[in-house]
Parts: C-alpha cells; structure tokens; sequence
C-alpha cells in the first residue's frame, strides 16, 4: 500500500484527495484483499453451484436446485433473514438438439454448429430448407423490397468490431443482429434466421442469448452459427451464388412457472433500513455451466457478506445478497425485487451487480437517475485513490440488468467490470464451464466488491 | 477515445497533461490498436516458434531452430540489417527424467512431480535416498548446527504469499529457496534438496528454474515438487516423523557452445544513431512450449516493428527488436548484447522488454540510473493520460533482466507488465503452453508496446 502511494507521488498524478484517506480505510481495504486471498469459499460455493446445478434456465428443474444451493451458500456467507422471492417465469425449451446442415459437392451433408437462439419459436420436426441469403445488417434487410426474401433463409454475419477495447462494446454494436434480425427477416418473407455468434474468436462454438420480446411481431426460427461456420458459409456463397441449407429445432414455450429468487443479508446496525444490495443471477442458459455468466456474480456477491463476517465487520446499513431469478430470458427476477421494495420503510442507496465474468477486476460502472448521480460521483470520487492501488477504475458504461428496475429509486447502481477480453469466448456457450474460471481471478472481483460496499456502508452517498 | 476524455472530465481525477495531448497522438495510438487487434501477425508468430521450436534452452538443437523461425519472424516484420549475435552459453543437460518417491504403508512406491532445477548437478543414476527435513527458511538452515543434515533431503516448503496482488511479488518473497537453497543444505551435510515449486496454485505442475551460480560452492541435487505433493508431503511428516525419499537424475553440463541472439531494425530516418531497444529471450526452459515465456515476449517485440511499417510510420530512431539468448540459464545474451554496443557510435536511448507473459497490458514499469531516471519519468508521466485510455498505468518495479545490463549507459529501460495471475501457473512448466496465450490479450501487449516506442521515438526523453 505505502508502495501505492509513493509510486503516486513519483508521479506526479495524484489526486488532492490520495493523501487523505484515511489509514483506517487503507488498512481495511488490504485486510479485506488479505482475507479474499486467502480464506474466500467463492471458488469452492462456484464449484457447487456448476457441478450440482449445471446449466440452469429459467423454469427448469435444474434451477430450483440452484436455489436450494443458493440458499446454502448464503447460509455458508453467515447471511441472516434468508428467503425466497417468487417471480413468474415463462417456461422454454430448446426441444430435440437443433440441426442445420447443406449439402456439398459430393451430395454428403455438412452440419454446421448451431445452437437455437433463447425464446426462439422452432421450425418442426419436418424442419425447413431455404436458401441462404447473407446480410449484414437489420437496415439490409429493412430496405429490401415486401416479399423479396420470400422461402429464404435469411444469414446475418456482421462480426463484432475487434477494434474495440472493452468486448461488451463490440457485443453492444452486433447484437441487434441476435435480438431483432428475425423480425426484419419475417417481414420480408423469411423463413428462418442464422446469427453469427457474439463472439471475437474464430472458433465451433455457437452462442446462444435470448432473442428481443416484440408482442404481436411475426417470428420465424433463428439459430446462432459458429464464428468458423459463418465465415465458411460466406466464403461458399461467394463462389457458388445459391447455398441452401436446412434447418430444424423443436424449441417452444410450456407456459409460465414460479421460480424464486434468493435472497439473504446481514442487518445493519445504525440504519438498518438503509440497503446496499449485492447480487448477481442465478439462472444461466441452458447449456454450459453457468460458470462466467452468471455464478461468478452470485458467489460474488455472496462472497461479500461471508468477507465481512469473517472480519468481524458489523455494518450500520444493511448488506443485502440477491441471487436474481431469470435474468437471461425475462428479467422477472430483478422486476420483482423492485416491485417488492415499493410501499416499505426500506431505501436502497446502492445496489451493486456482477454480470460480466469472473476474470480479474479492473472497474467499476457507475449509473443513477441523473437527478442524484453528479453528487453520488463526487462522493466516489474521493475513495477513487483506494481501488486506485488495487489496479481498479471508474467508468461510467451502465451497471446490471437485474438491479436497473431500482433506477428510478435514485439508488447507485454499479457493475463490477471485469477484464473483458475472454469473456465472449464462453458467453452463452458450451465453453462456459468452471475449468475457465481461475480461483485469484475470482476471489479478486469479490475483493473489489467487498471493499466497495465497505466504503459505501461506512460513508453513504451524501 | 473522446469517451474517455470525458470520463476524466466526469470524474475530475485528471493530470494537467490530458487534455495538452497532441491530437495527432491520440489518433495514431488508436490505428496501432486497430491495426494490433485485426492485422497483427503475432500470434501466428507465436503458434509457429512453440510448435516448431518448442522448448528450446541454451545450447540444444530446439534454440537453433528457435534463430532460425526468428529470422523468419524479423522478415515477415519488415525489419532490415537482420544478423545473429553470438555469445557463449554453458550447455546443460536434463539428462535421463528425474524421478523421486517414497515408500508407502503398503510398500508401494508413490511417485512425486518433480523436475530437476535448472543448472543443478545429478545423483547418478544410483540415486539417493534420504530422510526428508521439512524447512521454511534458507535461515533455518543456516541457524542449524553443523552436520546436523548429514544424509538427509531438506524439502523447502515456504509458499508464495498469496496476499501480494502482484504475483511477481510472491515469487520474488520465495524464490530464494530454489536459488540458494541447495547452497545452505549442503553446508549442513544435506545429500539433496526438495523445493517447493514456484506457484500460488495448488497443482501436479512441478516448476524449473535455475539455481544461482556461486563459483566454488558445494552442490547438491536439486529438484522441485508441485505444490499439491508439496502439501501431501508436509501433512505426512506431520503424521509420522521419518519419511524417506528416494531421488534420482543425472543433470550434468556439456562445456559450452556458440548461442545466437537475433536481431533486426527500422533504420532511424533523423537520429539512426539513436536506439530504442525492443526485445524478449528467445530461449526457454526445456519443458512446455515456452509460450508465455519469452515466446510472447519475442512475438510481441517484432510486432512493434510489424506494424509501425504497415502504418507506414517512419521513425526518426531506430527502432531495433532484439531476440535475447539464453536468459534463462545464464544471461549470456543480454551480456553480449551490452557489451557489443561499447565503442559505437550508437546510443541507446531506451529499452523495451516483455518477459512477464502475453496476458492483457497492464503498467510499464521504468527503471534507470539515478542521475537521469528523474528526468525521464518527467518526460514519460506527461504520455499517461494517453496509455491510461487503454487501461494502462505506470510503475517503477525494475524493467528486464536481457535489458538491465544497459542501465550503465544511462538508457530508459522499461519492462511490460500483463496481468499476473495466471503467469504462475505456466512459468517454468510443461504448461506453457501456446494454447494458454489469448489472441487479443497477446495482440493487446504489442499494442501497448508498439504505442510507448512511437511516443518515445517521436519525443524522444530530453
């Protein structure tokens, strides 16, 4: 730590604010790291929750015993007031495994890696064959002239821009392809839809991720094809100008569930209506483990609470761990937390969500109702030489899908931001599997949260 | 770019510098990253040294191939003055694979992870079986009284301290049990040593490493366990008090033979007389792939040659990249280079070394000779603004060990340092592996590089 501060001062780039944090808070911060380091159950409780629970959509069984591990951890974390929050969910299934494939030169078939996009509508067992039209972009589709993609499939292969920095970026500027593509190709006539994978690497893998709700809209089915596939494709169809591939999938909804989100905390002592939420969501896709996305952020956030108990912290405001339901298909989860809060005595001052990967820590994003958040940033502002020293930053890119239904409480939400640049090689994917989450990586993004919720906590907002 | 400008502004925590940056900078920062992270040759540079050189230590026949696939990485940059420097490298030779293992309950042998250290001597192939004495301490065994090791295995079991977020630290705070360690038990008798490896990880993957050179004193075979039958091994002595092992290999040297660093340049078109040194060690441990060191290191330096020519960038300095020989196992190529530059007319201004893996950029960390190193970090820290965009930051932890014979000369050296987490669990290991380097975390470090040495050729450090 005094390494820190003397290599801010050799430098010159120091804030007027470095050299009055105070000792306590340094020592406290480290003691935190020391204990994360050392003594955390993150990585063990992730284990769990990928090995017992495995890949868990929403409505299936698979999910409820990730809330029974859930439940388990928290009680490990030594969280009090431990309870489930019911939230009713739409129930899909992907059905009988997809297939897409085309006919070569040689009259054998090519499969192709393809995985159904989540929420999807499915062709039938019959299945569907068209021919294969590439775009780029919704606009290319949306220009065409009514019935010009009548019978066809329609292939959108805009890569995600590798100039990017931050992954989530180029994610944000190709997804509108996964989210709406079949919309516009529908309209046009289409009978079905290939995404290129949100993914940076060229690899087999085909990433799944749920397709945009438009109520009323026509659908068609839509697959994700691998990286490798979608650049094979696009080759053959510069040589050879017609490419018909076929296509099958039996995804379809079963109706509407109650799943439970899972949620524990440990009570304030001088404010204890005063909230700070911790969480992440305990639903993944329904392939992989859920390892990154998101088990990381539960046992993230779970990991903060047991952190502060093992260090003997007894915090003046509530620390509350929510283990979301449904992120990936729906939102319920995080829509039902907020509803519940309305009429209650309770304020939440700040919510903090990791939902992008167990990789190691490197900012933290801010966002609120912009009636507060200048002064929430300037009380911030003043700890920033704090998670300075531990490699961490601001940004100001959004916060979590599960804890933004709480905007409009002008609570401070926050996302943990971790090193993006491997995260989308297991995204919604068969590769997103606790062998790729390294134990300090982890243990580090719980460090970070821990000390963040402490300077919270100790200090509030105003 | 302009985002995070703003984010400084947003935040306030901003130098004086930032917004006095040439926009010209700014700019063509951003086409050496666009240029890095879509055009780069280096990973496939890096595929290509591991898999046809492979592990290559001074004086085998793999570190011929290792000159001969760099010569061919210097033309595909579009260096010129391409020629090899010889220097003299003592060969050692793992000789037959070690072995060691103790005797169980049932009579069983159980078999340990080990590998000899680097530039120990043998057992013979007799081998030697001692009583293991567990230590922490090269003290412990100094404080010990004379002889009182006679015939016994000292296992050194101090572990990296898992607390120091900087991992190098860790190792830093323990490799002189694998150094030195030998030197202190054989004073007391001790017929070999046990050490355990080099890692925060608890694995089979025994770690190499060279033991310290010191002319004259008594040796004693030397191995290292991984750090799970490190931990096996300390549990059993503390069930049952006398624990044998046996321990076998021939490790040996074979004189000394001619080793070559490659190097090659961009010609200065103002100051050619004025170097900026960029360079790995093309040498690596005899096990694994050396991927992460130093091919990373190699790869990443003639990308910088690489890429400022396909911008078509022509530095007033020369630009020189320098693949070291035999870093690991003597320095002799570092040595030679240093020495070679006495009498020209050449200065060199800086140097550049990535030897700390190919994980994502983090910090640079300057060094040199106190009657100038301030001046340099004056000139250097007005650059900040513009690497802290990239998520890059400063520190002033030493440089590179090929480069460091330079600092007489009053040059800037700078060593890049990625994130340390995982770089220990590779290190030294037949888990350094090029299928554990990622493309853009690689491509991202030669960014990093290529952007310092532009500013630093532009600048220059008056």
């Amino acid at each position: 730590m005094q390494k820190g501060l003397l290599t801010f001062l050799i430098f010159g780039i120091i804030s007027h604010n470095a050299l009055a944090q105070n000792d306590a808070d340094v020592l406290f911060l480290k003691s935190i790291h020391n204990q994360s380091l050392t003594e955390s159950k993150c990585y063990g409780w992730l284990e769990r929750l990928c090995k017992e629970a495995g890949p868990r959509l929403a409505g299936s069984e698979a999910y409820d015993v990730a809330v029974s591990v859930g439940q388990d951890i928290l009680k490990e974390a030594g969280a009090v007031n431990i309870y489930l929050q019911p939230c009713d969910v739409k129930v899909w299934k992907r059905g009988v495994k997809e297939v897409a494939y085309y006919i070569d030169e040689k009259g054998e078939k090519q499969y192709l890696h393809v995985l159904s996009l989540g929420n999807t509508i499915g062709t039938g067992l019959a299945g569907i064959t068209g021919k294969v039209i590439e775009v780029q972009s919704l606009a290319e589709v949306d220009n065409m002239a009514d019935a010009s993609l009548e019978g066809k499939i329609v292939f959108f292969n805009r890569p995600m821009d590798a100039t990017q920095l931050r992954t989530f970026n180029a994610y944000g500027g190709a997804v509108d392809q996964r989210g709406s593509g079949l919309y516009s190709a529908a309209k046009k006539g289409a009978v079905a839809v290939l995404v290129r994978s949100m993914a940076l690497a060229n690899d087999d893998f085909p990433h799944t991720g749920s397709i945009q709700s438009i109520e009323g809209a026509k659908q068609v089915p839509a697959m994700a094809i691998s990286t490798n596939d979608a650049n094979k494709i696009s080759a053959l169809l510069k040589e050879q100008k017609e490419l018909s591939i076929f296509m099958r999938n039996t995804c379809h909804f079963e109706g509407t569930k109650s799943n439970y989100s899972v949620i524990g905390e440990i009570k304030g002592s001088e404010f204890p209506n005063e909230v700070i939420v911790v969480g992440g969501h305990l639903d993944s896709w329904d392939v992989g483990e859920g390892a990154h996305d998101d088990g990381a952020g539960c046992v993230h956030a779970a990991q903060v609470l047991q952190t502060l108990n093992a260090l003997n912290y007894k915090p003046k405001r509530t620390i509350r761990c929510v283990m979301f339901a449904n992120e990936e298909n729906g939102l319920a989860g995080g829509r039902a937390y907020a509803a519940a809060t309305t009429g209650k005595s309770e304020k939440h001052i700040a919510a903090l969500e990791s939902d992008s990967g167990g990789f190691v820590p490197r900012d933290f994003s801010f966002d609120a109702d912009t009636s507060v958040f200048k002064s929430y940033l300037k009380k911030v502002n003043t700890w920033l030489p704090l998670f300075e020293s531990y490699g961490l930053q601001y940004k100001t890119e959004g916060s979590g899908a599960d804890i933004s239904p709480l905007k409009p409480q002008k609570t401070l939400l926050i996302g943990l931001r971790p090193d993006s640049q491997r995260y989308f090689d297991h995204h919604h994917t068969t590769n997103d599997l606790f062998s790729t989450v390294h134990k300090r990586e982890l243990e580090l993004g719980a460090a970070a949260m821990t000390s963040l919720v402490y300077m919270i906590d100790k200090y509030g907002l105003q």
